[in-house]
């Protein structure tokens, strides 16, 4: 019997119940759009943004590119977000990280309507989300590991989460997300990041593991309990130094802690397909509220 | 000698520092303004209202309240609020807690202009705070935490912070704050609730313990490790049930814990006055802001 967990197959059930979302806005005259800006050739970037807008045509979500060159100025980004606030057929507004050097990512992402911020960026919706509001957007990693936990069958009421890594778009709104009362949160979550002492031994006391620090392979067998849920983040890019060829590693040593873990995501296929699942959640919610 | 962390003398230390910057705004004709709404007459609420007041005066910082009555709507309230939004005499406004029964406390302190949002309870400081910007307002009594921290010397960086509690207005702020890359914080944060599992073992391996739960006298001896800093953020009104003689208790049973900790603080007398000290600091710093 397997231990994974099934990103894909989760993924697919989530885009099942937004397509039939979709149906409904569609039977009321509404179908969602979805605008991307990308800034620059930055590789990573050009694939995410396909996958997701693959993604969208599927589903029937309206969705356009804006490809503007690295050398954009934030002002006129900035004038770009301001006419696609105020422009009805997007009811989503993703700017694609990473931003060119000299553009300054957080006053980008402040500058998205909240209401149209469906990657969650906005600190009105980061507030709203760690104050128990449900009206906001909650980022799509976060909410995709709450997915992943909850359709695997995962309990997370007073379960020990730990969470390694504080970063503005997964660590600490997960932490946000799963520190809530409610039986899909509950956890008592620890942050764990660069200055902690003694993380081995925070690792080793989770019911819960998130590895979300960007650092390749970090969490290895020894530091897992035996039956842990263990969830990894990481998307690192390592080169092997004879070859020079490169690869594409997580944050956990998958091969020593698969036989520890009680169940663990696959990295590709865990965390990555259900991401992108609740972005094109999020559009829904966005035209559903938009269009009320 | 004594291992308090007194309270009164830090915020004495605070009031200091922020007359100074009274005066400076002095020098360029601008005075701080605090407008504080009331609305019915919980005797806590005058109290507490009563004691801000005096501070606000003494700094010189002008100030007035609205007494509204108990059966005020919220609808009125909000208009209230829009005006005060809009009258440049208020740099601050402070809707004090708790609310009657029936109007919606999280919808009222959202409609308080962000920029005067002294008491940093609109959704959208709590974002800026957790997401590490620093031209938002922290809620008081977190900062006001922090800075006993800081000022009675108490190592932050890497330290075990266990917070009991996860209230919107200090256990998820304080979190957010002493989670934060820098010097004044860089904790490694647990929060602890109702739903977390043993509870006492988490209490048994922090450094710094604060109690925000709200509940007499929880953190007894046992439950902390020698030398760990506890502060006390409870204000419970307990009865006696022979006497039916009311008094006030922290969440920390301080006979038993004091001779354990290596600092703590007194309640009263320690966290209370700081979180007024930092509301005034906050109010000087949206007048600094507002005028520049």
């Amino acid at each position: 019997m397997t231990n994974l967990i099934d990103g894909r197959a989760f993924a697919r059930q989530v885009h099942t119940e937004t397509a039939s979302r979709i149906g409904d806005l569609a039977r009321r005259g509404v179908q969602p759009g979805l605008l991307f800006i990308r800034v620059g050739e930055d590789p990573a970037s050009q694939v995410y943004v396909g996958m997701k807008e693959k993604k969208a045509a599927e589903l029937g979500i309206h969705s356009e590119t804006l490809v503007l060159p690295q050398s954009t100025s934030e002002q006129s980004l900035l004038e770009l977000i301001k006419a696609a606030n105020h422009d009805s057929r997007w009811h989503g507004i993703l700017v694609q990280a990473p931003l060119p050097r000299g553009i300054d990512a957080a006053r980008v992402f402040s500058q998205v309507d909240p209401r149209k911020d469906v990657d969650g960026f906005h600190p009105l919706n980061a507030g709203r989300l760690l104050l128990g509001e449900t009206d906001g957007f909650t980022p799509c990693t976060p909410a995709g590991v709450q997915e992943l936990l909850v359709r695997s069958g995962t309990p997370t009421e007073g379960a020990e989460v730990v969470i390694l890594g504080r970063g503005n778009i997964v660590g600490k709104p997960l932490a946000s997300l799963l520190m809530q009362r409610g039986t899909r949160a509950n956890g008592t979550v620890t942050i764990v990041h660069s200055a902690s002492r003694d993380i081995e031994s925070h690792c080793r006391r989770a019911d819960i593991l998130v590895a979300a620090m960007g650092a390749p392979e970090f969490v290895r067998g020894s530091m897992v309990k035996p039956g842990a849920v263990v969830i990894d983040v990481g998307v690192n890019r390592v080169s092997d130094s004879m070859t020079g060829i490169s690869r594409l590693v997580g944050d956990v040593a998958f091969a020593e802690v698969q036989p520890i873990a009680g169940k663990i995501t696959p990295n590709p296929g865990g965390v990555g397909p259900m991401t992108i699942a609740m972005l094109m959640a999020n559009t829904v919610k966005a035209a559903e509220l938009l269009s009320a």
